[in-house]
């Protein structure tokens, strides 16, 4: 037998917490979404001018990036018509999201605990925040 | 056109402080959604030890209430098989969940606004977290 | 080849308009569908009050009932635990809906030639607006 | 709390009815949907000759465009292989749809309060008809 590391909801909320203050400082009212290493949903947000087609994207988007170990944006490419895991994103009854805002979440050694997923914004904004959202999980002693 | 009066982030989160703070109290690990008077999700949390299966069931059985605007637990007499909405818990495509722990989020005027969905315990532990959570938002001056 | 009778949008408006003054009149504000000979939708009202878990069974009752020339109430028995259905409930990709509110479009000769779904109220009000519904077509010359 | 202002039957019979004018006028029978600002339909019609593959466009394109709170027609640069949001056309279970005919339906201050859907045509009658839809809304004292 084996443990895994995974995120408590103490910690959802502080990387939730950190998503917030950094898509309030730039403008993009977002949905934040965060997965346990099993890429079952811990904790969930809607800020309140984030647009209603962005919740599954968010919950979608922490899913993909839990299940794949990689940011979501590092899919993309292989799952274009001409990648080489063209249809990935068809796949797992549609829950694969493959444009940025979904990030691996890692303790401070680099272990995948969890995975962060935003969506609102642009793909610049939306990678921002889930990278914001991301590196105040690794400042916690854990 | 018509205004329709709905909660905000803020409310959702001292809905589900009030849920949390239940659960813990009758030791009921749950998972808690809040959704907003359009059935759209606002926020969800799992507390730590709240089983899996129990996710989508929080947050299907607040979208169950605010569509139906009725606790999800008087549902359930009308809905299995000598009931007058016999059939009714597959329509919706599967997203109606109609046992106890869904129940809708009112203004002090009655009004429903949302609805908090709970779900990890019994029934009778849900519905009183549920009916906990409820009871948060009706103090809150609006 | 063969002709197939079936409604048009404008018959599909006299029964819309006589199913929301009917639903006005006993205070039950409705969903109501109307589909064609094929099953397939013609028009959709969602009345200013009604809930929003019944637009989709407007529609569903009426498919079910241009599906299965049946007004959906009937189906009933036969689709419960016991009956000679049992399942049928579950078929057609979950748009099958067996209580009272759906209704076969005829015209004055007993041809079926629609179907009408009304959603929103008591078993008994929705088959009442729907058979309001349905009658208005029946006075048409066509 | 918060007040969303959203539109009403009464609304949504206007655009419907602008829709039609506009789509006589051109010669192409459409399918038109209307939703409200949460993304539930409100009222929907065929016209005589429409397509039947045209109804659940209609109907996902007024979706799309109320949750994303743009025109289906804008989202459809990004959500190509090779742009940002590549993927979001899989989203939220098959709902989106990306192609023109999907507008915000907004007040005269500019606040979306619901989006509209036409389908049947090129892409080119499907905005025309929902643009003129969308005005007939504006022009109403609310």
């Amino acid at each position: 037998m084996r443990d895994l590391k995974t995120i408590t909801l103490d910690d959802a909320r502080r990387v939730i917490a950190a998503a917030e203050h950094r898509a309030e400082a730039i403008g993009s009212p977002s949905n934040v979404a965060v997965v346990d290493v099993g890429g079952s949903l811990v904790a969930h947000i809607r800020m309140d001018d984030a647009q209603l087609g962005s919740i599954e994207h968010s919950i979608d988007k922490a899913f993909t990036s839990a299940f794949y170990r990689a940011a979501t944006v590092d899919l993309a490419p292989d799952t274009r018509p001409d990648g080489q895991f063209w249809g990935m994103a068809l796949s797992n009854h549609g829950r694969v999201l493959v444009f940025a805002g979904g990030v691996p979440l890692t303790d401070r050694d680099g272990t995948i605990v969890g995975a962060v997923g935003v969506s609102g914004g642009t793909q610049h904004q939306d990678a921002t925040v889930a990278d914001a959202a991301a590196s105040a999980l690794r400042t916690i002693d854990a």
